[in-house]
């Protein structure tokens, strides 16, 4: 049963081939991710991973296990406060904030860090969750 | 130059491929995406796709189109209203809002819809964009 307090974290190193399968996916070509010379002239001097594979990560620990399979988003709040550079590994936490009275609604804490312990994404997550099946 | 009111959409056929891709990617891997006889039984009565497919849909018309290539993340809210099916056809939307005095930042509005126009994902991306070189 999903309790208050509960955590759960996931880590991904952010590879190459991870940014570059991303871009070919879903079409985010943004030089700043895939082209180094472009991102060698950008205010961070090399090129970042795309923030939406951080906030997938996030996705990831919410859908396999916290609140786990099931999970439907119904909202996410991302805030990016630092870059993610091709070869980090970032650490998804997820927390049980709050659940609702009597409905399957849960809100929780969502923060990205890097090998360095430094936060690279916050906000907060709002999902519906399934219930346990009835024995 | 970037001016308050422009325009860009994306569009995007949410074929299975790019879902089981997604999960296998970044290791989403919640059966309500991927398993037609667990998601028989969830209340939408079949598979629905990622909710970050969408918003990534909506960075990549951020980095590709508007402001376009070198736009950094500063944040993205992400309110789901309706579910996105296996084989639907988003169309991303993204506006200008306000661009800060002095600074690269603009507030841009975001929404996807589907095929039927229904909005399926709506929010506010705050980015940093690169200003055109000097001549």
């Amino acid at each position: 049963m999903l309790t208050v307090g509960q955590v759960a974290t996931r880590s991904l190193c952010v590879r190459d081939e991870i940014v570059r399968g991303f871009a070919e996916l879903l079409g985010d070509r943004n030089p700043i991710h895939l082209d180094d010379d472009f991102a060698k002239h950008s205010r961070f001097g090399q090129r970042i991973a795309h923030g939406m594979i951080a906030a997938s990560l996030i996705s990831a620990v919410l859908g396999n296990d916290l609140p786990g399979p099931g999970t439907v988003y119904l909202s996410q709040s991302l805030q990016f406060v630092a870059p993610v550079f091709i070869g980090d590994t970032l650490e998804a936490r997820v927390q049980v904030r709050t659940i609702k009275d009597g409905k399957p609604i849960a809100t929780l804490e969502t923060v990205c860090t890097n090998q360095r312990g430094e936060v690279v994404l916050k906000g907060e997550a709002i999902v519906l969750f399934k219930l346990p099946d009835a024995a």
